[in-house]
């Protein structure tokens, strides 16, 4: 690494900003709200306020800085630096790699978050020293990234990893996507359509699904709620099911799972997953020389992983 | 092209040989029962024998052949040239390339036969130009081939593009792998389940649905027949969102269709494959971008396929 680098992490809620110095040591970093509603060029206001506070605290000059990685949470174009759309952010076709440069007067590297997870496992986390990796994030929805060759792949056309967009059910009866199944947002729908009577999972929500949240799930769960059993466990089924599907499709050695779902379930979880996964993968091998792993990153994964980004880009 | 090639497509029942010329013609061809019950050496001295025979009557000696491409249903260690397995054959671990190669003294590249069809189709048939290919082979089972950056990819652990074996329905009521729908296995079960009455395509089978055949669902579907029908479009719903699965994950803009069925069910049951596909894909631009077609080389794919696997071992 010849230049200490900048890692961004923007998602809907808040900001990360790590600096990594030349060895690939993470020595400042701060945290921001987003606060999206103020607008695009507010929002890229405080990544540039934020950029300039972590290398004064680290007695680094903005010029020493080789790149600027930054990871959004929604789809971009990643050569085109731009933002193509971000619900949670609420833009469309936003330039954010020139308009970040022209602040702060360094090459930018803009990447699609869960890619940019994807990528941080790999160099720095669970993923070290595989031949070929999945990265699912589990939170509100459902994003994946691929690495083959030693890079982060995007596709011919550009849009590659898309898991939780798959149908997990292809026979047609009632087609939903994994997304829809097993995530957050999933995990209510499941809660709604189960029977329990007497639910901590409820209680906690106040008997109300749609106040469901990740902190409810993961409380039910370790109890053994049977409710909160249920809906983690279907969950689990089927996206160990769906990643089974892609590392038949793929013949890859490695599948690291992250996000807010995840950690808050924790290694419990992940071996449910495990479970369906050894279960459905083919060939039947695949069970043993396919490793699928917690993230090791957590929620650093993304901010890392968009430093590592402009590593390369130096 | 600097020298003539030799492609080789050894199935269940028949082999097919091919002699290419250094222009790419297929200037010779003969085939022969494969009659695997003799046992292996005898099928490599029929395929030696085949050989030798395209090359006289195309007055190539067979010191001009650069190299041999020879393609296999079944389980392949591509780099050791190794069939691991073929049920259509009953080999388990047959050293195919040096038995080969000591029988005519020609270097000998060996693949999977789907493998060999999607490189065939990437190279000579309707994936001509694509950045990026699956090809799926539907018949007595379901195969798949993948294309990427200009190589056919085997990923990490060599057993990439086995669509056939992903689960087609992930939501644990009652999962089946889309080979155990789609396929004219599959097809039989569907039929077996159905409950139509009066049914052509069961009379065309003496109303034993084991004897459903290629030629039965052919006739049937292309006539109408509801039971036919029902049988064919639920095997294309199935297959179009299993590869709708698989684009969104790969992002690629080409698929190509083969195989028996295929064949036999013809463009309008491509058609449905096709709105099925169109209607699944992520993101849905897709359904736009990313071609869905019908082979064109047909049953010829996997010999030009293994032939043009000759030309980049020279």
């Amino acid at each position: 690494m010849s230049s200490p680098v900048i890692g961004i992490d923007l998602g809907g809620t808040n900001l990360l900003v790590g600096l990594m110095d030349e060895d690939g040591a993470l020595i400042a970093r701060t945290h921001r709200p987003t606060d999206a509603s103020r607008g695009d060029q507010a929002v890229m206001d405080t990544i540039a306020e934020a950029t300039q506070s972590v290398c004064q605290e680290s007695d680094t000059p903005l010029e020493a800085i080789g790149a600027i990685g930054i990871a959004v949470c929604g789809a971009v174009d990643h050569g085109a630096g731009i933002v193509l759309r971000t619900g949670a952010l609420d833009w469309t076709d936003v330039p954010l790699s020139s308009q970040l440069q022209d602040r702060l007067d360094r090459p930018v590297v803009l990447e699609n978050d869960v890619n940019a997870a994807a990528w941080g496992e790999y160099r720095r986390g669970a993923g070290r020293g595989s031949d070929g990796m999945l990265a699912v994030w589990v939170g509100t929805g459902i994003g994946g990234g691929i690495v083959l060759d030693g890079h982060l792949f995007h596709g011919p056309r550009g849009t590659a990893g898309e898991l939780g967009q798959t149908k997990a059910d292809n026979t047609g009866a009632e087609p939903r996507i994994l997304e829809a199944i097993a995530s957050r947002t999933g995990m209510r729908a499941l809660a709604n359509e189960a029977t329990m009577s007497d639910s901590m999972l409820m209680s906690l929500a106040g008997n109300d699904t749609e106040k469901i949240g990740t902190a409810e799930l993961a409380t039910a769960f370790a109890a053994g709620d049977e409710m909160g059993v249920h809906v983690a466990t279907t969950a689990a089924n089927v996206l160990g099911s769906a990643i089974a599907n892609a590392v038949t499709l793929l013949s890859i050695d490695t599948v690291v799972i992250g996000g807010g779902i995840t950690e808050a379930l924790g290694e419990p979880w992940v071996e449910l997953v495990r479970t369906q996964f050894r279960n459905d993968v083919f060939p039947p091998q695949a069970a043993t020389w396919c490793r699928l792993l917690k993230t090791e990153l957590e929620s650093d994964a993304g901010m890392i992983g968009a430093a590592m980004l402009a590593v390369d880009v130096q």
